[in-house]
């Protein structure tokens, strides 16, 4: 290519995240050919647009680079950014790399890559900057000013001698002190702090609340072990928002809209089958009502009004008390609250869409209301149980552990539907009488 | 009650954020009994709560109080924390309020509250540290011990004689150079900044993407107006998460797990009851077939899966399309290719259901494969409907400038129905002699 060298030049004045936004963009040939010039030209750079353009598609570019370099490559950014690239490569390639890669003080990507994923210790940098106990504010510059190569936001972190972690100093209150001031006696001492095997939601949830800039993360003995810092935060946040919209959605979280079709198909297939099978028992309690339906073919028109309905109620229900869950709104104390509130509300909107649908109903067929009060009827159960379920499952879900998301818009769908029929066609069933 | 001086001693000792949860978690009366006792303790910690529990719940706890004592607590905390609170109060009170606020140089909350909602000068702190850019580091040193109540993190702004941003630089960076270096020398002069009138999420989008922990606000004349932290970002982050979540699901941004049944009720109704017309819509497609329906009444017990698993499909494609939009992965350049690559998922998913689907009906119908093979060709049209609808109506809206997530899976569901209703029933109808 030509224009080569003028390329170069001008992708080397953007930022990381601005290179990540054209890698992502470009078609998969053009990205191998463009990554292959800039990472010879700049490797710093070229790493850090690749910590931006996130582990997966980051390590697929870098894998095409000999072990060699890769390993050199790593050291070029901290050690919490490179983790989840190398963590990404093919295993083979992945395990050659991790042995050329040198040892650091303090630990680096091999010892990152031995803590649990989505915890504390995956997310911190290791290579912290920490003050000792005795030193003064005046010392503590010096040193800070010796400091090279480790992450230091605003606050500094004091230790004793077999680094505990005693406290922490912002840099402004450093700034404003006589240098000959003791670090102890300007120090606070009720640091909030993380564990090595926190979960990352919890870690993202104390700096949220607390408005922190960074969270030192510290080992079982409380010895300061890494810091994870307030942009590692957002991702964390980004990401959980994310799955909470795919999971709801029945999607994978590594599917997105760039993911290749095979892929996709691959991720999301499973998902339909699981409902193609609740769909068919859905659909087998409608085949109970066959007699019903041949009697009174209208209901076939009208049954998946009340089955549809419930189960945009259901999805209603489903996001609120997912999505409060998420935030921490959710207390055990309130959850009762939430679940009869939930349950009047379902019947509310049972009682109002059932009305407008009877009406409906009875000027449609020209005045059958008995038709009209069974839908009423049906639609009244249904959202309740939408919105009992609604409530229940995800809150069952996360007392058992598991990511209350799971409930799926798509699971309890069927559920709605299954109540929905059963509901409508039953009620027919039983005053048929009244129907024809 | 005799517990309230041992009570309030252990609420002084909390965070804010503790303490907004405490208060949400508390009954409304005690709540409110909680609230009166603290503020007269501590004005300053009770308005940092008010701040954490968000403007609508604090502004409920804040209008207890007389308009004076309101306007005296708006001024114990930051104006942009205050702001919100302000905002929220009744009318008529919030103005008296904010007669009563003492202007602020640089501005205060009546300022703030003249921006546009969901805007940068919104969101801002408007009391923020700026240095001129003539001095050297050990006199801007100097100025930072003297400055009192203004948001300064871990950046300096520098400015000119007019306030113009023309520089920015680090607090570790000032520590490290001689005090006698000009700022000039030493300043970074390429500037993210934002202007006042920045949608919230262009804001959050860049701190996200370039890792700031604030960004500089400007007015039209590249003045510094003021500064978003990255807590505030945040926030927003978090806020238009929970929004996608919502608007996906059909429910109002106000609405919430703690929300009053009587409120969420008439929040959640009238999207219910567009859905009602929708399905009616819906239903009258089925209509057009009931002559078909009472020949084979088999459709009848088939129908809903066709138009359910159309709905999943559209569910999934919707979740990740909005999300890759909110995310900033989608472009003019790559929609195109997200069409393609979604509708290709939605025939693979449709060929795939639709087989095991056929196959699942000729097995419970004895044998009817012809019933079988049009619920895999109808399978297959809707499937693709739904992925190529949801991935054309979000991307429409955008383009439109709405909100891509108003798409939502509720409204698309409907359409999903249709297709699915036509498809089988119409093929059915094409095909009856095969059926019978």
């Amino acid at each position: 290519m030509g224009a080569t060298p003028n390329l170069i030049n001008l992708l080397q004045k953007q930022h990381p995240a601005d290179l990540a936004q054209v890698f992502s963009e470009l078609p998969e040939k053009e990205r191998h050919a463009t990554f292959n010039v800039l990472v010879d030209k700049n490797g710093r750079l070229a790493m850090e647009a690749l910590s931006e353009l996130g582990p997966e598609k980051g390590a697929e570019l870098l894998a095409l680079r000999p072990a060699e370099e890769i390993a050199r490559l790593a050291q070029e950014i901290p050690s919490d950014d490179a983790a989840p690239l190398i963590g990404h490569l093919p295993k083979e390639l992945a395990d050659v790399v991790l042995d050329l890669i040198k040892p650091k003080p303090g630990g680096g990507v091999p010892e990152l890559l031995e803590y649990e994923e989505q915890t504390a210790g995956r997310l911190m940098n290791p290579n912290v900057f920490a003050l000792g106990e005795d030193l003064t504010a005046g010392e503590a510059i010096t040193a800070l000013q010796g400091a090279r190569d480790v992450e230091m936001v605003f606050y500094l972190y004091v230790v004793d001698d077999r680094r505990h972690l005693v406290g922490v100093i912002s840099l402004r209150r450093l700034l404003l002190v006589p240098p000959d001031t003791p670090l102890k006696r300007i120090m606070t001492t009720d640091v909030y702090s993380v564990r090595v095997d926190t979960d990352q939601e919890e870690v993202a949830r104390q700096v949220a609340s607390y408005n922190l800039l960074a969270i030192p993360v510290v080992d079982s003995e409380n010895k300061l072990a890494g810091v994870v810092t307030v942009d590692d935060v957002i991702d964390v946040i980004k990401d959980e928002a994310t799955e909470d919209v795919y999971r709801l959605a029945g999607v994978s979280k590594d599917d997105g809209i760039l993911t290749p079709p095979g892929e996709s198909l691959r991720r999301r297939l499973p998902w339909l089958l699981v409902n193609l099978v609740t769909a068919f028992m859905a659909a087998s309690v409608v085949g109970l009502f066959t007699a019903t339906i041949e009697r009174v073919v209208a209901l076939a028109i009208f049954m998946p009004v009340v089955a549809g309905m419930g189960g945009n109620a259901a999805t209603q229900t489903l996001a609120v008390v997912v999505r409060g869950i998420a935030l921490g709104q959710v207390t055990w104390s309130n959850a009762r609250q939430a679940l009869v509130k939930e349950g009047l509300v379902g019947l509310g909107n049972g009682f109002a869409n059932g009305l407008v649908g009877a009406i409906a109903v009875a000027i449609v067929t020209g005045g059958n209301w008995a038709l009209g009060l069974i839908l009423m009827a049906a639609m009244v159960i249904n959202m309740f149980v939408a919105a009992t379920a609604g409530t229940l499952i995800p809150l069952g879900l996360r007392a058992l552990k598991v990511d209350p998301a799971l409930a799926s818009s798509v699971f309890i769908t069927t559920l709605t539907d299954v109540f929905g029929f059963l509901s409508f066609l039953g009620l027919a069933t039983v005053f048929i009488r009244y129907l024809q």
